[in-house]
């Protein structure tokens, strides 16, 4: 589920994984997990810099079609039960988003995924959903279902 | 002047200084020079933790008689016309608010510092509004002023 705030210029998704809090935070924390599950399949995600603590930062680069794309933060809140970090597309230097990252816990072994990106005005909010991110929002979740699947996380 | 955006959860604010735009990205960027001008005149600020630089981070103490407050964040960006950074009031920690400062050279000396804070909510924007930010940044402003007259930054 992807939807657009009518009132905030917000982007939430929302997903129900098998999975129990920690892996999920495992897979958003480690970074050759992550480098494996995030974006469209159609790309390959090479981490250049990850310190997934509170006060870190992070910047990987995704291939597509031999073209990088550079993607770079800070890390904010690093916890158990939440992530709160920065994010810019480094092809739009000037463009920030803030994001959080809810890891709730539905007991059986499942948790649900929630995610809140924030930026300051609606015009950017609809440039990023007109811009794929639905694709890759989706391509990465289905290959992290696949990796709890396989046991990999 | 500080104002709330109406269809955003925002407040801005701007003042003009006799400075470069050096002399203030100087008065934000250095621990020293910061801790003494930032906040109300009745409250004290001590560095905690400080690294000015992209993928940096900061904490401090303010002390209000007797009472310590602290705040942390993390250094998005620290470029030479703009600094993007995460704020949180460690009393609400679950809080966070993105901030952008804007050294805005007008010329013959003098530059525009216009400030952006945005959260994820109207309700925490108008709460932080009714705490008292005003004196906090009015006061701040005028020690920041004495400062650069004083020839300090």
């Amino acid at each position: 589920m992807i939807e657009a705030d009518p009132t905030l210029p917000v982007i939430r998704t929302s997903r129900d994984f098998a999975a129990t809090p920690e892996q999920l935070f495992r897979a958003h924390t480690d970074p050759e997990l992550f480098a494996r599950w995030v974006g469209p399949d159609t790309t390959a995600t090479r981490i250049e810099h990850w310190d997934a603590s509170t006060g870190g930062s992070w910047r990987y680069a995704s291939t597509h079609d031999g073209t990088e794309y550079r993607f770079r933060g800070c890390f904010h809140d690093v916890r158990p039960d939440r992530i709160v970090q920065t994010f810019t597309f480094e092809g739009d230097p000037d463009g920030v988003a803030l994001e959080t990252l809810w890891f709730e816990d539905l007991g059986d072994g499942r948790t649900r995924l929630r995610t809140q990106s924030l930026v300051d005005s609606f015009e950017s909010r609809d440039a990023w959903l007109r811009s794929g991110m639905e694709v890759g929002v989706n391509d990465g979740y289905a290959k992290l279902e696949r990796m709890i699947i396989d046991g990999a996380v």
